[in-house]
Order: structure tokens, then C-alpha cells, then sequence
């Protein structure tokens, strides 16, 4: 397995070179007739799509439709490839740039990671959209998705090597992993001499799995443990809606609200649930807001710090913007979580306090995501610390060089 | 071994929260009280300076005066405290704003990555530079010095927590790991939940063992395998003044140049090389260049690509600035290389396609320093591809967050 991942490498490392000195209009070119060809092989696609749903009998109706492509899905999916075509190219970008008093002229100038190596499940469309990110920003992809996608995967994988041939890009710089074996995965994990990144788009297990083992740099993408605080300040309309788009605009997704905190002074915090709660959110109270709305299932120790990814809510009265600040440390897992209020202190608070990749004031958490932020497309949002945190787009998979002009200079 | 670095560990995470909100004033107040408190502490400084001497009698003489500390280098160790102090305050600063059609302000603001460990070997130094940086940007520091230095770095560290009290921040903002036991390491390694980030300042094998362990992210500093290539345009004085320069200003620094790399088409390579050896460099030759100063060593193949740290340097022709770039890409450690040309299309191509941290037309090599960069400091040399790269001071010692400001908007 480790000589598949290498050889896949050795071939990715030549690529690099070309993917990091191609012009934009290259680049945007390969994703274009890359869309191009994804429509032309519609049929071709969602034959092999059908394949994977015919096999995937035994999934939940959940994963069924992650999995599932049709015609409006794959145009999407193409469209998708034009997007990214569009945005501006991070590449050679200057971050700054300054002159020594000797003369010596420096600047930090963004260049491509190199190789990236996305491990991802269920999703199709990560092919393209991961793939797209990747090629825009210079870098190679080695891919290895999910299996219950095999076939669909390889169909769109081919699609887009048409495209980046197409455009005289190599067809090594998008590389599918020709197995399903999990010992590929763990190959890719310890292979610091191939990969640069790795990014793991999945559930709680493929992402565990990936930070125990991994020997390359990884930008992970945590659960999304997002929580919504209602200040006593709070404009109760503004609130209510603020909450419900956060909790059940979509609740599958990482960016949704999982638990509901409401300041004890908020003047009436059993309506603000109650209305969560006809809006069709199993609301799960804490005892002191239960106090206030018994016909609400009690929260157990463990519906804080939960993720349910449904129409599900923890929920509980808090100690003002202090109570709400001290939960979040505790519970949240630093992705995304805002505050509703009309007083400024309290929000700059807030804002400043809680430690996320994302914090919002009086906006829905739903707000996460690389296009409402204007970037463009995400591969993610990323729950660590270093290098990129937050929506992750094209600057996210770039790094830097510092580049130095001089005439001569010498330390002495 | 476990308990003791989680022990550490919770104290840095109460510490943290107090860093991160720390106005700059009282960050710079912490680090002019530490250098006064180092100046005051002199003699207890030197004395158990003096017994980490006495144990070092089996060490190299390069290793004993790494470990050295006298009045004039101590100074130099309070004054770098002082400089820090100075520099300007990366946390809370805006990386760039937009505002969406929708009327949310967005913002990506600058903030401390968090608790950091620093694994360092030999030099006391550390012991301070390391704490400054750390603190100047926020962050909670965990140290874990070379038992060669345990005495030194004991005394250092506590005239720094003198000072970190004087100004009102907690103690525990600098910990040092109180054992020499080399399990520590490999808990710190481990402790995901309570480092943010490790930073390891060593040998070869420190830095190997760090990156083979880790389980936490790592800014990693490896070897300068640095070249220079003088390329047939290039100005004979100014290459001779560069090389001479690069390699022996000082043969023990990171960007020290290791190989010297010129073109075919050079006028006179054997004067380049004798220049470098009529002024102390044992030069090891590649068969081509041997040709033309055949009293030179001749190169091993492990002359290539190794870091000599030493009056001594690999030498060889090479095919044109093509040439130096594929060998650089083979041989490099991506740190820092460098080019003398007067012609400015074949700098721009070297520039361009050399994948180094730092890469540099018309300068030495030495320059690769945080102060000569104008960083102000450095806590090394980063020769990753994430986060940061080449110098690191006090902004790659931060982070991001993104802040939103709306008026109530949901996606809906």
C-alpha cells in the first residue's frame, strides 16, 4: 500500500512544479473545460452514480441522499467548477513588502502548499469542488474518498482530468487513489515525504482517526458545536428569528446552532423557546430554564457539547454574556457562535471572549460558509489553530515565501 | 509523567485566558520588569550558569559555549527582553475587512494561538527569547530546556516570572517543565489537549523526534542546507564578497551557505572556490569543478545536501540557473538559497522556481534572521509549508479569528 501512495506521489511531485508556475488564466481555463466535460459525460456519471445508490441499499436515507447525484445536482457541481474558475488567484499575491535600511528588499509573496492529500466521505461532489480548490491555488490533489462513492468518484475524477488535459496542465496534478483499501488512508497519513496537507472532510471518525495517526500536517474541519446567546438587551423579534435560522435552516449542517443560551435576565425566555419549539426543534431544557417551561425534555450531562445535526436543541439559562462566555469555553468546539444583543459592550465582549474560528453578533450561525463570506467556495471550515481557521478557500491552500532583492549586501 | 504535563497544562489554560486579554502596555511592562529582575539576578544567574559548567566537562567545546553565560551575554539577554517589549503588538490587529451585500461587517482579527511548548536544547538563552515572544503575542508558554542547562534555565525563568508578577500577569504565563526525565517530551508531544503548538529548537534529533511523535501541531526549524549559485552574469567581486559572506561570517548560524553552486559559463570558478579556501573554508569538490582546481577535496556523494555547520563546504558546476534550481530542489532543505546575477530574468526564474522559505538575489545567505528581516526577534527559522514560514516572531505567533457584525441577518 505505502508503494501505491508513493508511486501516486513521485508522480504528484513532478506536477507540483507545473501546477505552481501555470497562469491563472490556465488554471481558470482547466476548471472550465473541466465543467465542460463533466456536462458532456452527464450520462456517464449518473450511470455510475446509480451503481454506487444501487450498492448503497443499507445506508440511512441520510447518506443515501449525500451520495445521491441527479441533473440539477451535477450541473451544480459543474457551476461550481466555473465559480471557482472566477475568483482571484492568491498565487504570487504580495503579503507585504518592506526595504532594510541596507538596502536589501524584501517581500512575502504567496506561493502553493504543494501536494495536498483530501480524505472524504459519502459526498461526490467534494471530487470536483476539492479538486477545483486545489488546482485554482496551485497545489496537486491526491483524493481518496469514501467507497459507497467509487464509482461516482472516479466518473467525476475523470471528467476532470479531461478538463486539466484540456488545458495543458498535467493529468497527475488530480490524482484519485486507485483503491478502497483503509490501508491507502493510513499510507496517506504517514507519507510526510509525499504530502504537504492533508484535510479530512468527514464524520467524527474518519477526522479522529486522521489526528491520531498523522504524520503530515492536517487541517482539520471539528464539528461545528455552535451555540446562539440571547442577551438580556436582546430584541425578542431579532432574537427569535436569529435562532430559528440558526437551529433549523438547515440542521445538517456544520455551521447550525446546537445549543440555545439564554441570558436569566432575558425578560421572557420560556416564549423564545416555546417559539423554537413550535417552529418543530426538540428543545432539551436545562433545570433552571425548565423551571420556566416544564412541557420541555429535560437536557442530560451529555446534550452540552453536543452535535445533533437535527432538529434537536440543548438549551439553558445562563449568568449574563459572563455565564454565556464561561458555558462556551466549556462546551463549545470552536467553530462558530454568536451573540444576540443590543448593547455594544456586551457584543465587543463577547466577540473578543470567546474563542472560535468564527464569532458573530446579532447574525446566524449559519453564516458559516466560504460563500457567505464572500470567498467564493470553501473546502471547509477549519477547527484548529494554526495556518487557516474558519472558511477555508484558495488563500487557505496557499503559503508564503519571503523573497529578498539586493545589490551586493553582505552581513559582515 | 502524564500528570505532571497536564498539570502544567491547566495552569496554562487559566493563565491563557488572562494573556490573550492583556493590554500591549502590560505585556511590554511584564517584559522591561523581567529584564530588570535578569540584571538584578545577575549573580545567582552566573552561579548556576557556573554549575551546568562544571557538569559540561565531557561536552565539545562548541556545546560548552552555547551553554556559556557571562555578564556581557546576559546583558545582551535582558536587552533582547527590552527589545521585544518594543515591538509592535500583533494581537487585535485587523488582517482585512469587508462588509457583504447583506450589511454583515466581517473582519479577520489577529489573536494569540494559545498555550505553546518550546522543546529547546544547550543554549539558556532560550529560556528568555522564547518566554518574550510568547508572551508579547499572547500566548502562555510551556518551556522544557536541555538537562545540560537545567540550572541556568531555572534561575533565568524565575527572574522572567518576577517580572511577569511585577506587572500583574499570572505566573504561570511561562512554566518550565520541572523535570529532566525524557518522558516529559514525549507527554508534551502528546498533550493535544493542552498545547496549542510546539516548537522544537534543536539538533537533528530532537527536531526528527518531535516530528516523528507528535500528536500536537508543530512549527518545525530544520536544517539550513543553504546554497548560493553564482550564475555566468554574475558581478566576480560582489559573488566573492556573497560567498564568503554566506559561508563564514559566522559557519555555525542556520543560514549559513553549506554548497556553492556556479554556472558552467562562469569566467573563472576555480578563483571563486580558491578565494573561499585562501580565506579558511575547506571546499569539497564536485568532479567538474575539481577539473579546474584539482587541489581541491573532492565531494562524497554525502557531501550533498549536508549541513556542515563547519569552515567547510560542498562546491560544484552547474548547467546555468536550470541547473541550480534542480539541484537546490533535490539537495535544499528548503530554508534558504541564494543567487548572484546581474541578469535580472534569470534572478526572477531563480526567485520564482527555488521552493525555499527565503530565497535571495544579490545577498548572503546570512541574512536569514528575524532581526535582519526586521521582525525585531526571531524563535527560529521555520522550514515548514504551514502556518508560517522562514523567520517567525511575533506574528506567527498569533492566529486569526473571524468577527461578524450584523443587524439581525439570517440566511433563511
Amino acid at each position: 500500500m505505502d508503494t501505491v501512495v508513493a508511486a501516486l506521489g513521485q508522480r504528484a511531485r513532478g506536477a507540483a512544479r507545473m501546477l505552481a508556475r501555470a497562469p491563472t488564466a490556465q488554471k481558470a481555463d482547466a476548471l472550465t473545460r473541466a465543467a465542460t466535460a463533466m456536462r458532456a459525460a452527464a450520462p456517464a456519471i449518473l450511470a455510475a452514480n446509480a451503481q454506487d445508490m444501487a450498492a448503497a441499499a443499507h445506508l440511512s436515507p441520510a447518506m443515501r441522499d449525500r451520495l445521491l447525484l441527479d441533473p440539477v445536482r451535477l450541473e451544480s457541481v459543474a457551476a461550481a467548477l466555473e465559480a471557482v474558475a472566477g475568483l482571484p488567484d492568491p498565487v504570487g499575491r504580495t503579503i507585504d513588502a518592506t526595504e532594510r535600511p541596507n538596502g536589501l528588499k524584501l517581500a512575502r509573496i504567496r506561493v502553493p502548499i504543494g501536494v495536498i492529500g483530501i480524505i472524504y466521505e459519502s459526498r461526490p461532489n467534494v471530487t470536483a469542488d476539492a479538486a477545483a480548490l486545489c488546482v485554482m491555488a496551485g497545489n496537486v490533489a491526491i483524493l481518496r474518498g469514501g467507497s459507497e462513492a467509487v464509482h461516482s468518484n472516479h466518473a467525476l475524477h475523470a471528467a476532470f482530468v479531461t478538463g486539466l488535459v484540456a488545458a495543458g496542465l498535467p493529468a497527475d496534478a488530480v490524482q484519485l487513489v486507485p483503491t478502497q483499501d483503509r490501508a491507502a488512508v493510513g499510507a496517506m497519513l504517514a507519507a510526510a515525504d509525499t504530502l504537504d496537507l492533508i484535510i479530512p472532510r468527514g464524520g467524527k471518525g474518519l477526522v479522529a482517526r486522521v489526528q491520531a495517526e498523522a504524520r503530515v500536517p492536517v487541517l482539520a474541519h471539528l464539528d461545528g458545536v455552535n451555540h446562539v446567546y440571547v442577551d438580556a438587551s436582546a430584541n425578542p423579534a431579532m432574537a427569535a428569528r436569529i435562532v430559528r435560522d440558526a437551529k433549523l435552516r438547515r440542521t445538517g449542517v456544520c455551521g447550525a446552532m446546537e445549543c440555545l443560551l439564554i441570558d436569566r435576565a432575558y425578560p421572557d425566555p420560556a416564549s423564545l423557546v416555546r417559539g423554537l419549539a413550535d417552529a418543530g426543534c426538540e428543545v432539551r431544557a436545562g433545570a433552571a430554564l425548565r423551571e420556566l417551561a416544564p412541557e420541555l425534555s429535560q437536557a442530560r450531562g451529555s446534550d452540552w457539547g453536543r452535535e445533533y445535526l437535527d432538529a434537536v436543541a440543548a438549551a439553558d439559562l445562563v449568568d449574563g454574556v459572563e455565564g454565556a462566555i464561561a458555558h462556551i469555553a466549556r462546551y463549545g468546539s470552536h467553530h462558530t457562535d454568536a451573540i444576540v444583543t443590543e448593547d455594544v459592550g456586551v457584543a465587543e465582549l463577547f466577540l473578543a471572549e470567546v474563542d472560535s474560528a468564527i464569532v458573530l453578533w446579532n447574525a446566524s450561525t449559519q453564516f458559516a460558509d466560504g460563500g457567505e463570506f464572500g470567498l467564493g467556495a470553501e473546502i471547509g471550515i477549519a477547527t484548529g489553530r494554526l495556518h487557516a481557521r474558519g472558511p477555508v478557500a484558495l488563500e487557505g491552500l496557499t503559503t508564503y515565501k519571503w523573497v529578498g532583492r539586493g545589490s551586493g549586501q553582505v552581513r559582515g
